[in-house]
Formats: C-alpha cells, structure tokens, sequence
C-alpha cells in the first residue's frame, strides 16, 4: 500500500449509488437533490440516513419540516440528475424544470416522484453535524416501487450517469 | 407507484459498495467486518461514516477506542467477505482465518489490509445512535492505495460479491 493524499484514494469510491433528496418548505413546496452520499442506518426500526452539506437549500427545508423522501432514481430520471444537482431550490423551481411528476406520499409532505425504481417515506430521527455537512437520520415509514423502473443509477464518476443491475431481483 | 412493505423496497439498493471497516481493542488485537452501510460525510475536513450493529463486536471496540480503518476490498479479498460477515471477533482471529496481510497504519492503531483498493484511516469525531445501529462519523486522517487493485467490490445481493469497474480513474 501507498500513502497518498486522502482526495486521492477517495476517488476510488466510485460507482456510487445515486438517490434524490425530495423535501419541501413550510408551505409545502417541494426541492429535490441528487445525493451520493447516504446508506440505510438500522433494519428495526428501518430507517436510511444521508449526509447534506450545511449551505444546501435542502438543509434548511430538513432542518425545519423533519421530513424526506429518499427516490431511487431510475433509467427514466437519468438525464435530469446533473441538472438538479447544479442549481438550487433557492433560485430554480426543479421540479417545474425537470422532466419529473411528483405524486403525492402517504405519511410525509414532500412527494414522491413517479417512476422511480423505489421511494422511501422517512422522518428524521436523528441528527449530527459532521464537518461541512449534516447527517440527516431517518426512520422509514412507507415505502413505494415502480414495477416497471427496477435498476438505479449510479455516479460512476466525472459526473456521468448509469444504470447498473440489480441481481438481487 | 405501488406501495410495498419496506423490506421489499429496500431490495432495490443493490448493488452496494462494501468496505472492510478494521478496528482494535486495547491492546491493539485487530477484527475487520465487512459493512454495506458507509458512506462520505464531509469534504473539509474529509469524513467517513459507516452503520454498525450496536450488537457487533466491531462496535464495542470502536466504542473503545474512538478509530478505525475502512478498506476498499479488491479482488483479491472478494473470497473473505462473507466469512468476515459471519462470524464473530468475540470468538474467531479472523486475520488468522482469512488470507488477508495487516500492515501497521501510519495515524491510529487498526491496521491496513495489503492490497486493498484504499484504505482510510479514521479518528471517530461523532456518533449517532440510530435504531438497532450506530453511525461512527471519522476524520480521514490518512489515506492509502494499492497500485495493482482499483476496483471496489460490490454486494450484488443475495450474497454474491463481484468486482464493478471504477470508470472515473
């Protein structure tokens, strides 16, 4: 093994499994983000946590509803994923500028997104500020598929997007 | 969207990127387990984050002794993960059961794994207790590559571990 710096042998993290943050203000009105960084955090209760960088738009929307949709983006969201993820809810509607239809979810304000490979409804559980960013923990509390969009899209680095399969299915 | 139970929706997350997190205890006898849950949670300073079972042995001792490593696995470890993952550091040596080289860190005392596509060396800097988990959040405070194996493994589920090819490097 060789010392490098840390930048370096974090390059070699990739592909990395993409999911959209879906969150909405006090009026209901709904963000999204593309996240690289999140994992599920416990099976019982089932909950997934992801890591938001403290000046992101969708920190404060978090910060003040405790809630949050995690989507699986799908083949289908694909091409819209960098365009999410280089403009702000602060300034762009993403959702009227996307190719993207929310739907209603059943326990959580902020909607899901259609034809995404899965949804998972959570409310935050726990939180804890680490370095830049925040973590945002949350317990799931529904869960929603497509039954015609089944494999994610992964970061595989220098910002391109692909689906890779699922064999699990 | 269809609304499913949870556990059937979470079977759409695979594949997985899988890291080997290494820890101690007091005396410095090493214990890996492999963990599908990690993820980056800062850029400056630069952190890691991994889920472990607050019933693992692996987390006592981080409890303990406030560092860890995560490993990268490459081809060369694929065969070892599912021992690792199966059996306990409370009863087994398992780098004496498996055919993966220790070699000492440069900043903490768990050790690296020769090797390995990376290998971060962690100093716990928060903790979050989430259901039947916790997430240990390190600071990277050194980091390490092999020159021979750049490409991570990956839990394709069902307990199958494949290669996936890093296209960013």
């Amino acid at each position: 093994m060789q010392q490098v710096n840390i930048e370096e042998a974090r390059k070699r993290r990739y592909p990395l499994g993409i999911v959209l943050v879906v969150s909405c203000d006090r009026k209901g009105k709904a963000n999204v983000m593309p996240a690289g960084w999140s994992m599920d955090t416990s099976i019982d209760p089932p909950m997934w946590a992801v890591s938001v960088g403290r000046t992101r738009y969708t920190h404060k929307l978090i910060s003040q509803t405790d809630e949050f949709v995690v989507v699986f983006p799908s083949e289908k969201q694909k091409e819209d994923i960098l365009y999410t993820g280089t403009h702000s809810g602060r300034n762009v509607d993403k959702f009227a500028n996307c190719n993207w239809k929310p739907i209603p979810a059943r326990k959580v304000r902020p909607p899901l997104i259609e034809d995404s490979v899965a949804c998972l409804e959570c409310k935050v559980s726990g939180k804890l500020d680490t370095g830049d960013h925040t973590i945002f923990a949350g317990e799931i509390v529904a869960a929603h598929v497509s039954q015609e969009y089944k494999h994610r899209v992964y970061n595989v680095g220098k910002r391109v997007f692909k689906v890779l399969i699922n064999e699990a299915l």
